[in-house]
């Protein structure tokens, strides 16, 4: 049986977090055809909202340090405020959104990432998926509404980045769909030049990687969302695309390949 | 048919909102026997971090007034922290739960309260409960956990009474469950004597409640709760009680009656 196609959108805190580059989004979002399942962060709601209660926002190379207190910052933000609002707008449009956190019928089961060199604290690394209970409601044409949160099973909410949400979900639903999945980012997709917009790199290649990484076109926190998308192309997702919300309507960006 | 077994228990936010009472509650809950939903409050919470923030919190007759400021509060509270962190628990304790606002697959929607004498704000009078979306999820044993915030279908989250939550969810399921809907609060019952927790009454008719309510016996925030159990028993629902939570485990309280 030919699988249906499967948009999965990640969209970073930016763009969810202001009213008129959601709005856009939401609009761009409406009409992608087919079945679909929107990933949000909301890390600047949840420094900010931190900072307002006086609690130290800690990042390590672009992660944040989740204390008991900042996890449940980031469990009202990203489960509450900017889930709950995005589902909303989505129910407004005509489509028939759910937010869910991992916890939901067991959406994401992680396990607590161990203290090495660095203590993320309460941070989850995704361990399974559960693409049988989402499978079914795309049947039901209901429109997933992922927030980066996860959890262990055994009552323990955890932080997740929202990359790697996207990421474990398009993996675990490629078996049941054809998935294209579309990370959103402030640049309209993995550039030549990191000052010039335009020298956006078409296609990037698992061949082409090592040597960009080398030569320090790509780095900081492009290089795991690029990994993240070969691991998902190795599973079986059909298209991993790098670009900007803006460029929704278009699917313009870097497409990764292997 | 015959109609299967529903349980509907509302909890207010005391219960929740502590870590002991809270796994007392849900060892109970969880000791219920066919299919059950769980609607809990979250005020105190609400209006702790309302006031951390530095945003008054402002009641009449026991109602929240809430402001564009205050929906954010308790979006974030109830939305996000009260009611992940209960899925988290039971889920852990093997209950398939999940966390739903009234946006979440159009739960429930309803219509913003017009200003009257009091203007309560961002607050939403329950139009419509999806009795297929919450038959569907109990068909599947997926247990709904229902946080006290609906939508108007426009876009505009808004914040409801837990109890009218709880009560309009056992109306509308009542023609596919036989559903037993009980109200935990802070006392074992409908008391004769307010400072006497064994005056509890054991039966309360609609015929004796204008006279309870007369001669003072019921007052303030327990007579909307006993008359909404009568909308709710008139409606269909099969049994109604009004009990603490640490009673759930016996199910001793007031049932009432009509």
């Amino acid at each position: 049986m030919e699988r249906k196609q499967l948009t999965i959108v990640k969209v970073g805190g930016k763009i969810v977090e202001e009213p008129e580059t959601l709005e856009r989004l939401l609009t761009d979002f409406e009409a992608i055809p087919g079945k679909k399942i929107l990933v949000h962060g909301g890390g600047r709601s949840a420094t900010a909202l931190a900072s307002r209660l006086g609690i130290e926002s800690h990042m390590v190379d672009g992660r944040r340090i989740t204390d008991a207190e900042m996890l449940d910052v980031v469990t009202m933000v990203y489960g509450g405020l900017v889930n709950k609002n995005i589902v909303a707008k989505l129910q407004a449009r005509g489509l028939n959104a759910i937010g869910l956190s991992g916890t939901d019928c067991n959406t994401m089961l992680s396990v607590k990432r161990p203290a090495g060199a660095v203590d993320y604290g309460f941070v989850g690394d995704v361990k399974q998926v559960n693409a049988g209970f989402l499978s079914s409601l795309l049947d039901e044409e209901i429109v997933p509404v992922l927030a980066p949160l996860t959890h262990d099973g055994k009552g323990q909410l955890l932080n997740t980045n929202a990359d790697t949400i996207a990421g474990e979900t398009a993996k675990a639903l490629a078996p049941y769909f054809k998935v294209t999945l579309i990370y959103c980012f402030e640049k309209p997709g993995v550039l030549l030049d990191e000052n010039d917009d335009t020298s956006v790199i078409p296609y990037l290649s698992y061949y082409d990687f090592p040597r960009l990484v080398q030569d320090g076109t790509i780095s900081g926190g492009m290089i795991p969302k690029i990994q993240n998308a070969f691991a998902a192309l190795q599973a079986g997702v059909s298209n991993v695309l790098i670009t900007k919300a803006q460029n929704l309507d278009t699917l313009q960006g870097t497409t990764i390949a292997l």
